[in-house]
């Protein structure tokens, strides 16, 4: 896999590959502001409930974890050149709570790759992201498929 | 289950029991709002790029879609009274665009319940959320585990 994104490939997101990204974090008030908009369970949006919930206080809504872990795969992972979209998600895990200021790292790595039959101008390309913070806990993974242009389909 | 989701347990979501809940409805600006923020593609950021990409046209970023599910489900399927977080999705799929304008309507349906061993208090409940447009099309799936707790712990 090439270091730059901007011209990436089918071709370049072989399988085992691998890359960390980040680090991001989140404070209080973004995940607040998040969940108030799409989750809005009170372990996301207030502080002082959330400190007698089942989480001993605020946290990230998954969802939220999940959308900057895009963000960063948008950047850094796919290319404008050749991302055509996702079919979607095979498998999702909340594996441990996002508290305000930690600090996440995504490895992400290509799990396998195929080129499309019925269309052999791209394939489809099988990844899996693990975010972990920065005690090293993992705290999410996402097993994704991305439909990805070939650089050259006459290959 | 019980129509309100105001006091609803563990022991309402019966499998086999569906809901309907929506329409929802997302506006151009603010598909090219979220995708801004969380998954800039062009396809998602940029009208006149997109009518010439791979969509034919601006098209919702799939976890915008995903996040406006989420609100539904948290205001009328789970309940404050009970939920208790997530440790994940097993199934996402984007199976056709959403556009602006479309009018979204999910179908929540229980689909098994089992109360936990380890923590008789809760129970995890799966659930599948399908989301259609306007014209019938299922343009969104996703099969999701909830943690919820017991109305009545010692039964």
């Amino acid at each position: 896999m090439t270091n730059s994104s901007a011209d990436r490939y089918f071709e370049d997101y072989v399988p085992g590959a691998m890359r960390e990204y980040g680090k991001v974090s989140l404070s209080e008030a973004e995940m607040i502001d998040f969940a108030k908009k799409y989750d809005p369970q009170e372990f996301h949006t207030d502080p002082e409930k959330a400190a007698t919930g089942p989480y001993g206080g605020l946290i990230a809504s998954g969802w939220h974890t999940v959308v900057v872990t895009m963000r960063l795969l948008v950047d850094k992972f796919l290319s404008s050149a050749s991302s055509l979209g996702s079919p979607g998600i095979d498998e999702l895990r909340w594996l441990a709570p996002v508290r305000p200021g930690d600090e996440l790292t995504v490895w992400v790595k290509v799990v396998d790759s195929r080129r499309s039959n019925s269309k052999p101008d791209r394939g489809l390309v099988h990844s899996i992201a693990e975010v972990f913070n920065q005690n090293g806990v993992k705290v999410m993974s996402m097993k994704a498929i991305s439909v990805i242009a070939l650089r050259d389909a006459s290959a």
